[in-house]
């Protein structure tokens, strides 16, 4: 594959300084139209070392306005980033929408490492590329363009390359702890990273590989390359928009779902309740505790109908947790920095350190089931949105986070007479708003939601509990029962 | 000072449950007018060890709408925050407006336990309780109301509370290292600690000392302090809102100013010119490698006249630095979430860890700069700004980060060649802009501005240089010298 980065292409200084004015211009002009477009460019910039990489990147700045441009390299990791999933540093270098994120080292850098120092064998090193393939088709399917370049030089120039630096001074203080061991490994570091480019070269975001030797040649492609790769995707996504768009009402089941099978019918007598209350709160603050000395993170969703119980059950959840190990985090609107990201963007941000309870009162499940009904995404997002979510809570549960998803059900009836009960009671007031009035009509499309979702996204490694919620005192205690018995096990 | 809260003041339950919902019902409607007044809270929950500090944040917790709330509990720091400046770790926590933030552990925890333990001595315990009174006035003169608790028990009753937590299982597993270490030095604790509260007990942030033995006393306490607190300062932010606001023109300077010293007419030849950029981009590079080893952070701000040569001024630092090692921060208008803290705090986010070079192309000095002239700050804003600039770099300063700032001047001529010239040439025209031409009219505002800019802010741990900027070449070149010689000094 790399035999085409070998062919000694070449440039000279005059030819660059004539194409460069062009080149330039409209590279000013394709970044305006992004600017303009809603969509963000990611550029990846990998390759051999001694390529030049760092050269390319103090290019595109010069060419490019850099005051839409942000530059993240990733060294080694720090332990903020350590404590939390693999992706989470990246997600925190996302550029928002409009703008360009040149990423200097990447999501291939570490499986690329992994695999020619054997740290993981060929399975997990698929498994690890198949994640990518998944995570990257995730970010283009939101309107990200995504530029990969691999910059190539041939063995005996790289080898060359890296001997002189070896004898200067000032590349010496600059080289990597993997500089010269991967020098030694020069062939095993070529085919992983083959292997690697070709299970990752996707219609959305193919990979792009330049020739290197020659700087004039290698600048000049790699600004054409991002030149055409903006403008071409631009021009696409404008086509696509001048598509009609056809907005259906929501679908309403008719069919019984898999929440007619909960038996609301399940009460608990206020002795039993504080009896029990009080041995699950014991549970919980010991076992929160111990999570936290065994560096555990505990992630707790909870989703559910309107006046489901959500506030007051999470409140008998964290009277037992010390407050300096959880945060509930309320899922409001998005502010500005986040719309402009992809819509996981807020979730991740709020990922726990190793050791804490994260509380969730609504979640990212917003989008197929609030997005879903009242139309906000449409179709194609929400019904890719399943896939991602479990891509999601894998990538949490694979970093030892114990993940546990719970929907508040009650019945209409019941919900009617919390309602009511809040317009009278003072501190209960600002709790009722017109909207829940209004989402009260679409309980059935609601319903719907509900089912598909539990059906796409209850997994082995982050499970759905649907509690019955109509007696608020056993829905309280069930939702404690249950995440003490995942922790115990668990822990 | 303490012996105020061992008057052994206490409530029953039942007094207790008559008063809650009242207090209830009230501290709800005080934080809907605190999230539609634009201030923001903070409460600074601290005391002594099993105090229920825990305890308390979970009852306001439980009172208040959590959705309008944040609690951040300050740990060990991790490694991201130990290689930033000491005040990092807060300015992440800081509650945006119409919020309240809920602080466990505080700026004051770290110089009490380092005066406890005699890390520090008396001078440098006053110098930090001083920079503290410094950096609340400034969140307080920015509208944050600071609700600092501080809960009390006598040693005698503290101490049998650690004898039965240190036979206790749970405690144990919660103890931090310094609680056996605390309550060996309970003497040497209280004295740092009304050490502190007296020197920062400051009108717009006083200490509320709060007894903590009796639980329903120590939390109806709480409760209505934070109550009263937030009422009286809405009210008092409401009522100078009323007052009549005057605006006057921006006073234009008559007088020659620092400005008028810069001698305009220095040039470089192109010769001189390639072989000085040459030599000190050369040293330039080793010496960012050698600050990076070193663990020295650099910042560089950049300010001056639109076509004053930034952009262009920057781009001959940024070749000469690999880009791994520098990030550009372009200060454009702020986002929302921005917009929604102190002005400092957009600065605060993009601190570079320890080894990283930051360029600012326009900065924190727009307060006193475009925010004056325009009069989009108040006076009384852009007065107090240089006083908050200071403390900003100092703490930069202490921290071991290297501050430089430029102004590139040029003279109204020169700049209207310039202008003249980005019309003609395609890759310059989104250069310039309307606004660039309305600056223009502002000239002698902008030049009193600077001058005052300079006088105030011209500090030895962050000078200013003024760059005569007639002749780019000349500027650029002595902008690189500046910067090598003072890495050169530093590292």
């Amino acid at each position: 594959m790399f035999e085409v980065a070998e062919l000694g292409r070449k440039l000279t200084k005059q030819e660059f300084d004539e194409q460069s004015p062009d080149l330039h211009t409209r590279l000013l002009q394709v970044q305006r139209d992004l600017a303009g477009s809603g969509k963000s460019a990611i550029i990846l910039v990998s390759g051999v070392e001694g390529a030049g990489k760092g050269e390319v990147v103090n290019r595109f700045n010069a060419w490019l306005d850099s005051r839409g441009i942000q530059t993240t390299a990733f060294w080694e990791e720090t332990d903020e980033e350590a404590m939390r999933p693999r992706y989470w540093r990246f997600w925190r270098a996302m550029p928002p929408r409009g703008s360009i994120g040149i990423m200097f080292g990447s999501w291939y850098t570490r499986p690329i490492i992994d695999r020619v120092f054997n740290n993981i064998d060929e399975a997990e090193f698929d498994r690890r590329l198949q994640e990518i393939a998944e995570f990257e088709r995730m970010l283009t399917d939101d309107g990200v363009i995504l530029i990969k370049l691999w910059f190539h030089m041939a063995q005996e120039k790289v080898q060359k390359q890296l001997a002189a630096d070896a004898k200067n001074h000032k590349a010496k203080l600059r080289a990597s702890p993997y500089t010269t061991k991967f020098s030694r490994q020069f062939d095993a570091f070529m085919e992983a990273s083959q292997h690697a480019i070709r299970s990752t070269d996707q219609g959305g975001a193919p990979w792009h590989i330049v020739e290197a030797t020659d700087r004039h040649f290698r600048d000049l492609t790699a600004g054409s390359i991002l030149h055409d790769s903006l403008a071409q995707q631009i021009l696409a996504s404008a086509q696509a928009a001048k598509a009609p768009k056809k907005r259906k009402k929501a679908a309403v089941s008719a069919e019984p779902t898999i929440l007619d099978t909960l038996d609301l019918s399940q009460t608990l007598s206020d002795q039993d309740y504080s009896k029990k209350l009080a041995k699950w709160q014991g549970k919980l603050h010991e076992l929160s505790w111990l999570a936290r000395q065994k560096r555990r993170s505990v992630v707790l969703v909870f989703e559910g109908w309107d006046a489901g119980g959500k506030g007051s059950t999470i409140r008998r959840l964290t009277q037992a947790i010390d407050a300096r190990l959880y945060k509930v985090i309320s899922t409001a609107k998005p502010t500005d920095e986040e719309a402009a990201q992809h819509y996981l963007w807020r979730f991740w941000r709020h990922i726990p350190m190793a050791g804490n309870v994260s509380i969730y009162d609504r979640s990212w499940y917003g989008r197929v089931l609030v997005e879903r009904v009242e139309q906000f995404a449409k179709e194609a997002e929400w019904q890719r949105a399943f896939a991602e979510i479990n891509l999601f809570e894998k990538q949490l549960s694979e970093h030892g986070i114990i993940v546990l998803k719970f929907w508040l059900h009650l019945s209409p009836e019941e919900q009617l007479r919390r309602f009511n009960e809040r317009k009278e009671t003072p501190w209960k007031l600002h709790k009722i708003t017109e909207e829940d009035w209004r989402n009260r009509d679409s309980w059935g499309a609601y319903k719907l939601a509900v089912n598909d979702m539990v059906q796409r996204t209850s997994t082995e490694f982050a499970p759905w509990h649907l509690i019955p919620g109509n007696d608020k005192k056993f829905a309280r205690v069930e939702v404690l029962k249950i995440v003490c018995k995942a922790l115990k096990q668990a822990l």
